[in-house]
C-alpha cells in the first residue's frame, strides 16, 4: 500500500502522452495530487503548484510518485538526483518504470539511510494464493474488451466515479501499473506467475457488503493471443456478478497483432458470458462502453445508438458522455 | 536442456506413486533409462538395474534425476549426501522439486567445485518472448481437458509413440514438470511470468517441417477457475491445428474444486475450438482421449463407444487401449 497523498515527478516529459500516469492520478484521484515537480525541458502540465521537495514535505506530501515514463529505458541521473533529495527529505518513492527503483544502488542506499520505502509497482510484492473459487459475497463489474488498450481502466474508473457521486458502495480495483499508482494499491497481473494469477484477483476483490461494488480493471482481450490468458484469469478470479464489453471502433487491426482482425461485440460478449459464467452462472451483460476519442461527437452519438439498437443494451463513452447508463444498469442486478 | 542418459533417483519413496517421475521417465524415455538409485526404505521399483554412482557414471550416464517427490517438502541430510556424491562424480542433477537445488548451498558448493549443473525444471531458465500470433509451418496438435490431471501428458506421449511407430516425424513438446524431465527439454508453464505464457509455448513449438507434428502436453482446464488462464494461453500460444479433447469419466467434481462440476465434452469441444480459431481458422477437433483407469475393460469399452456414437468422433484410452484412432484421424489433416 503506498502512502498518499502524492508529489506527481512529471521529470522532463517531452509531452503530456509521456506524463500519462500523473494525469490518470490528477483525473482520478485529485484528492492525492497535492502538486507536480517538473524539471528542465518538461514539457507536460497538470496544473498543479509547482513544488519544490522541502514545500511537499510541508505540505503533507507522503509520495513521490514517478508520473512519466523515461526515456531510453534509464533512470537519467538528473532524475535521481531529485529522487535521492526525496528520500532524504522523507519522502517515498513509487514507480511503474520497467527499470525498477530498487535496481539503483544509490536509490536503495538513500531509501535504507532515511528508512523510506521504494514501490516498484510493476513487481508483484504480495505471494498470492491459488484460486479457490469459492463464491464471494458483494458485487463485482469486470471490464472487458474487444482488444488491449481500449478504454477498459478508464471505464471502470468512470463507474466507480458515478457510483461514488449516487452515494453508492464502490471501489474501483486495480489491475495494472497505472492503476496501481492511481489508487495506491492493485495487482500488477500481467507480471504474477501463471499459476497465481486468479488466485491474485480472488485477494484482490474479496469478500465485501452485499450492495458493495467491485469495479475490476480488465486487461488484454480473450480475443489477443499474446495475452488472452491474463483475461480469462481475470473473468474466472474475479467472479463477476456483471460485464461491461469495452471496444475501441477505430482499430483496423489487434494492437500489436496485425494479421488479427478485432472480434465484434456480439463474440466478445457471448465468448466473455459463457466463460464468466463457469464461475458466476448469474453473470451478466450489461453494456457496452465505447471508446470514441477518434470520433466526431454525432459521429459518437450515431454509433452507441447504432450499438443500443442492434445489441439491445445500453451504450456509452463513459469518459466523453458519463458511466450514468451503465450504473443505471448495474443498479438493477 | 538436460544431458542424457539419466540415473533415476529413487531415494526412499514410500510407494510406487511416489516415484511417478521415474515411472514416466522410465515408459516413455526407456533408452534415457540406464539404472536407478535406491536408498535404504525405498518401496519403489523401475525394475531397472540398481547402480552405484560409479557404475552409472561408468555406463555413461550424464545426470541423476530425482524421480521421487520428496517428503515433507526438505531434501534430506540423507538424499544430499547421495546428491553430492553424484556431482563430485561428475554428474548434473535435475529435479523438479518445490524446494530448488539451487537453494541448497551444500549442492550449490559442490556444484560449483566439479563443473556440473543443477536443473530445476520447475523454474524457467529462458527469458520467453510476448507472443506474436504469426503462423507457423508444421503442425501442431494440443491436448485440452475437462480437467486438471485427466491424462494430458500421457495422450499427448502415447501420440508421439504411435507416430514414430508409424514413421511419422513427431516431437511431444513438454509444458509441465514431469513432462521435462522425460524428454529432458520443455517449458514449466506454470511457472512463467504471465504477460509471456503465450510466447513461452511459441518458443516450445517453433516453425517446423510441413509434415512434422508437434504433440503440445496441455495444462489445466479452460473450466478450472484456478488455471484456465494458463490453459487459454496454451490454446493461443500452441495454434494448434487439431485437438484431442482429455477426460477422467468417474471425477465427481473439478479437482481441487468441490462446488465445481466437470463440463460435458461438448461443452470443452466447443468452448476449446472457438477459443483455438481465433489463433488458427482451420482448427478441429479429431478425437477423444478417455482416461478409464478406474473403469473394468467391458465398461471402458462400452463408455468408449457411447462416445463415439454420440459425438462422431474417435474415442479412445491411449494408454490402454492404444493411440491408433486418434492418429488414423491426424494423419488426414
Amino acid at each position: 500500500m503506498i502512502q498518499t497523498p502524492y508529489l506527481l515527478f512529471l521529470g522532463d516529459a517531452p509531452d503530456a502522452l509521456a506524463a500519462k500516469v500523473a494525469q490518470g492520478i490528477k483525473d482520478w484521484r485529485p484528492e492525492f495530487a497535492v502538486g507536480q515537480f517538473r524539471m528542465e525541458g518538461c514539457r507536460a502540465d497538470m496544473g498543479l503548484p509547482d513544488l519544490t521537495i522541502a514545500e511537499a514535505k510541508a505540505a503533507g506530501v507522503k509520495t513521490l510518485v514517478i508520473g512519466v515514463a523515461n526515456r531510453g529505458g534509464v533512470i537519467s541521473p538528473a532524475w535521481k538526483k531529485v529522487l535521492i533529495e526525496a528520500l532524504e527529505q522523507g519522502l517515498d518513492l513509487a514507480s511503474g518504470l520497467h527499470n525498477l527503483l530498487r535496481d539503483e544502488p544509490e536509490l536503495v542506499a538513500a531509501a535504507e539511510a532515511n528508512g523510506r520505502a521504494l514501490h516498484d509497482v510493476r513487481v508483484p510484492s504480495v505471494d498470492y494464493p491459488i484460486a479457490n473459487g469459492k463464491k464471494r459475497t458483494g458485487k463485482r463489474m469486470l471490464a472487458v474488451g474487444t482488444d488491449c488498450s481500449v478504454g477498459k481502466m478508464y471505464t471502470a474508473l468512470c463507474v466507480e466515479k458515478e457510483m461514488r457521486a449516487r452515494g453508492l458502495k464502490a471501489s474501483f480495483r486495480a489491475t495494472g501499473q497505472t492503476g496501481i499508482l492511481i489508487t495506491g494499491d492493485g495487482v500488477p497481473l500481467d507480471a504474477v506467475i501463471a499459476d497465481f494469477m486468479a488466485g491474485s484477483i480472488e485477494y484482490l476483490t474479496p469478500d465485501n457488503d452485499a450492495d458493495h461494488w467491485d469495479l475490476i480493471e480488465g486487461q488484454g482481450s480473450l480475443f489477443h493471443v499474446s495475452y488472452s490468458g491474463v483475461t480469462l484469469a481475470l473473468v474466472h478470479g474475479g467472479q463477476p456478478d456483471a460485464l461491461v464489453i469495452c471496444h475501441e471502433p477505430t482499430r483496423p487491426h489487434m494492437r500489436g497483432l496485425p494479421d488479427y482482425t478485432p472480434p465484434s461485440l456480439e463474440q466478445v460478449r457471448d465468448t466473455a458470458l459463457l466463460l464468466a459464467r463457469v464461475a458466476n452462472p448469474a453473470c451478466v451483460a450489461v453494456g457496452y462502453a465505447i471508446n470514441t476519442q477518434h470520433m466526431a461527437e454525432d459521429e459518437a452519438k450515431a454509433y452507441l445508438a447504432d450499438v443500443e439498437t442492434k445489441l439491445g443494451l445500453p451504450a456509452t463513452d463513459p469518459f466523453r458522455f458519463g458511466a450514468g447508463k451503465l450504473v443505471d444498469a448495474l443498479e438493477k442486478i
